[in-house]
């Protein structure tokens, strides 16, 4: 049994997503390949700051180094876009995505708080000279400024330039599937960068059994929805995630960042507001629609990761190692 | 690619390791029928207060009502065998419990501190009239002096009787692997009740679509490994269960309580000891043994309920309810 | 600067919150003195289970045998009343908890799914022969029928009758505040179980610094509130008890189940509803008077570890041993 | 009762353990001032990526943008230095770290994984013209650059120096203690950037209540120890930070990002080994010492704070804004 997918199957079928990429690929030396990039996410055309969306996270292996996790946790809020990229650029990417929210909102840091800036990572350091730290602060603001509520472009681009997932190119890869109870119809989208497995362990496809040998890498896996939920029911779609990967054949590696956000694009919350209060309507945690959501972030996370290597090319990266497009 | 089985495919494959059953099965009035009962697992042949073993849990959803993860979760001891059973006795097997390790250990609660007593449970009241409470605490003592180092009767026995799988008969099911540094050779094994899913979802087989009505259901799953472990270790094991239901199909739905509790059999903790310190040796996280052992993990989790299945038989309980033997 | 006391300085100050103790001492022989008892903490007059209040915990230090935290977590509900009472005696008064919500809901285990049972302790060991396991299913129930709105009966009493804190005879404590925004005034309310602490820690007064041999202890701490809050809102109460107990000078030792359960009388949620959705009103974390229920918890979790002392009398228990009334 | 002070009262009493500020202080314009800096905090005198330590952390209140902590709570290891700055700047201090490492460890992103870079923040808008992002990776550099074992400076220096705390001029503390077993004397160091509460919350000293309109701030709290812990057990030293924490007064405001982490230096984990297992001595959690050394984090953290506000000097900050000595 499977799920209705959403009209593009994207993480952008959720109306108001938008995804964009920045991707780096240069010859340097011989030796030295630039081959990596930045994507963001932005769960609204408004102002991500002043409009915060509810959000959960999951760790379901923490070795990597995303950013934003500790007051996700405690306030259930993003109040930022998500921008993924290489493990040494998420301080780049941070202060680039800083930079692009100070701009837009005067008020940050001066009348108002601080803000909590999201990046996660995968490792790209087989086919990126990673050490180079190519990725500047202006590349997360184009990738910014790039996004757009279109079909996401998957495999070798952005975060996904220079990934390696399943012994085989990786990179971004996108599903999405819609849900119904009575009254409305949901959608739910993912969005993953893929960057661990090895060929053996792949369960969707028969894959050689020759190694190249990349390190044990990593996958971000970014669920977006517009059903009603608030930040403890996206926590529990984000836990979802690891049965997904459990799909693909993953192990779940120890060298593997496995990190999982959701955020709900239903009900808005304002970052200042003269009420004490605020009213909003979520979903029960006992109705089937419920079950549904868990089932649509299974499939997609699956069905993304799969993706991913189905879009992306062959690629040469540092020290003429080339990884090729999986055989699916 | 898979790992290699243990001896008799069973969590009883790691040495010390012992598990017995108590069944009850009476049908008492045309609407009413006990059909439940208690397993008890445990990790080694000594007292286990004296002699602790080194232990992580995972909540891979919480509606579940497992004691003893809050002190688990602390110190990382297991002091008490791992009692299954139905959610209306988790009371009265607690007690048992407690009973059986008071007789056997005169100083807890008199010259020494408190005991932790671990009890899981699947909720079972499809077939089983649970409201009876049915289960005395000596059923809990009965299931503990039954435990044997043998191979594990599977299907509807002890915890399993009344259990309900993917819309067929299902309860114990077990398996394990072996796994292999340079030097040594480690067993995993694991221990489910199963209790989820409709048969819509299986992954592992072309099951019938019609359904029976059950509610969402749950699985506990223990893990045993003589692999030398530390909690932080036992807790990343534990996590893996989450791939393994999803090779087998589950959702993991709202009302699903699916509970891992990991332990390690290498490291015995004395419970007093004259010395301020303790030394002990374990796995490096980063050696290649340690990704083996999740992909252990995530084999017998995803084997042993197929198997809880495969051995179980289609069974009358309350109300005329009949659930089937699954077609595999 | 201190928050307003509640009418009662109780936590049955918030409204529709009844307390209930029962109290059991007897002399068995020279050796041996029942000195324990069960008490409840129901949140509201009606059924508990078909009306859920949502509810957040802490676990301050995890060296405890609390029931229930799992599924709280999960869904952040409380479905059953509160239960305090000695290590040993959790398996009695969770039956006894059981049994009461099963005769009052007679679709529990039926037709629809299983309760959650909240059962908090401390260890009375020094005082109570704890091993005679006097508690019984029946003191559970009879500490349920015996709540009331009055205010609380402390010190020892219910399940505080054989508990020591810092050295002298503790208990039941109980204190309350009140906060207010521009429109509403919410009350906060704590009770607390004292069992830890040495003479010499104590900073709110200067006790004597000869010791009695007691064991580490615990301390169980239940926040009640009618300001409208959700579950991860009640966790960030809950957390708070540390400071409140950071103030009294526990030093939170290694052997003592420093546990927190806060919940929130504003939202009833249905355990059953046609609807897909629910809606409600609740605080914005940043809001200011969500700083003054923190300090609440604060001010109200020390207090009621005072009053404890306080209000408690000299108790002679098990081997001849005698616990002072503190000398404040 | 008091446990004994280390023998200059700082972090770096604790063996190896080195402390290094940037300070940075530019009147701009009228209105714009640069009132901020950099600490960092070295474990040991060695390659800290090729030599890790043991490492835990608590997230008191997750009001803040703390890196690192997901990969801290998963190895249990301490790979980086930790780098305390303030919010806006943890992009740049994130950068700057990773430079100095990989200057230092040519197989970084090369031949072996990646690195764990843990900066923690407060926000010190009030007197720093934080949007300036005045900090650079060259800052983050120098800090470490100048990191000694000598005494710590404390005050309005290195990331203190625009800090404010109870409405006074905050900053950097220091203190630690002495606990010993019968055989070894253990250090426990705590170093702090304070940020938060007001006046009217101290207990430690009679403040005015006259207020400055200061936000909710922040507390970062670093624990050194050289007592043989793992991370499980660093993890309950840090939590007991929020112990020391209530005892200054502190309400732990929603605001507030009061965030610990712990670390040993006792035992060195080795980047690479040719071996599958490591072998390690531990203090045992039930030996008294480790009650002292809670102890020891309790009082170290309440006196940083005190000792932050006394060598502090009164501040001028952007927009003319002043911030006093505290009058104690």
């Amino acid at each position: 049994m499977h799920l209705q997918k959403g009209k593009a199957n994207c993480i952008t079928d959720v109306p108001g997503v938008k995804v964009g990429h920045t991707t780096l690929y240069e010859k340097l030396t011989e030796e030295k390949t630039i081959c990596t990039g930045v994507t963001a996410i932005l769960p609204h055309e408004g102002n991500l700051f002043r409009k915060k969306v509810r959000t959960g996270s999951a760790v379901i292996n923490g070795y990597g180094k995303t950013t934003g996790l500790v007051q996700i946790e405690e306030l259930g809020l993003l109040e930022s876009p998500i921008m993924l990229t290489n493990t040494f650029s998420v301080g780049a990417v941070w202060q680039g995505t800083l930079k692009y929210m100070l701009d837009r909102t005067q008020e940050i840091g001066d009348t108002t708080s601080s803000i909590n800036i999201v990046v996660g990572e995968c490792n790209d350091s087989y086919l990126n000279s990673i050490r180079e730290q190519a990725i500047k602060p202006t590349h997360a603001i184009s990738a910014l400024e790039n996004a757009t509520n279109d079909p996401v472009e998957e495999g070798d681009v952005g975060a996904g330039k220079g990934m390696v997932c399943f012994g085989y190119k990786g990179g971004i890869g996108t599903a999405s599937r819609t849900v119904t109870d009575s009254l409305n119809t949901y959608t739910v989208g993912c969005l993953v960068v893929s960057n661990f497995g090895k060929r053996e362990h792949a369960l969707f496809a028969n894959l050689e059994t020759t190694q190249i040998p990349t390190p044990d890498g990593s996958i971000m896996m970014i669920i977006a929805t517009d059903a009603p939920l608030y930040d403890r029911q996206l926590r529990r779609l984000a836990k979802r995630c690891a049965a997904g990967l459990g799909r693909t054949g993953s192990r779940i590696d120890n060298g593997s960042g496995d990190i999982a956000i959701a955020f709900s694009t239903a009900n808005v919350y304002d970052h200042k507001s003269d009420s004490a209060k605020e009213t909003a309507s979520f979903l029960r945690d006992d109705h089937p629609v419920m079950n549904d959501l868990f089932q649509a972030v299974i499939e997609t996370t699956e069905e993304a990761v799969i993706r991913s290597l189905m879009q992306a090319k062959t690629t040469e990266g540092r020290n003429g190692r080339v990884v090729e497009k999986a055989p699916i």
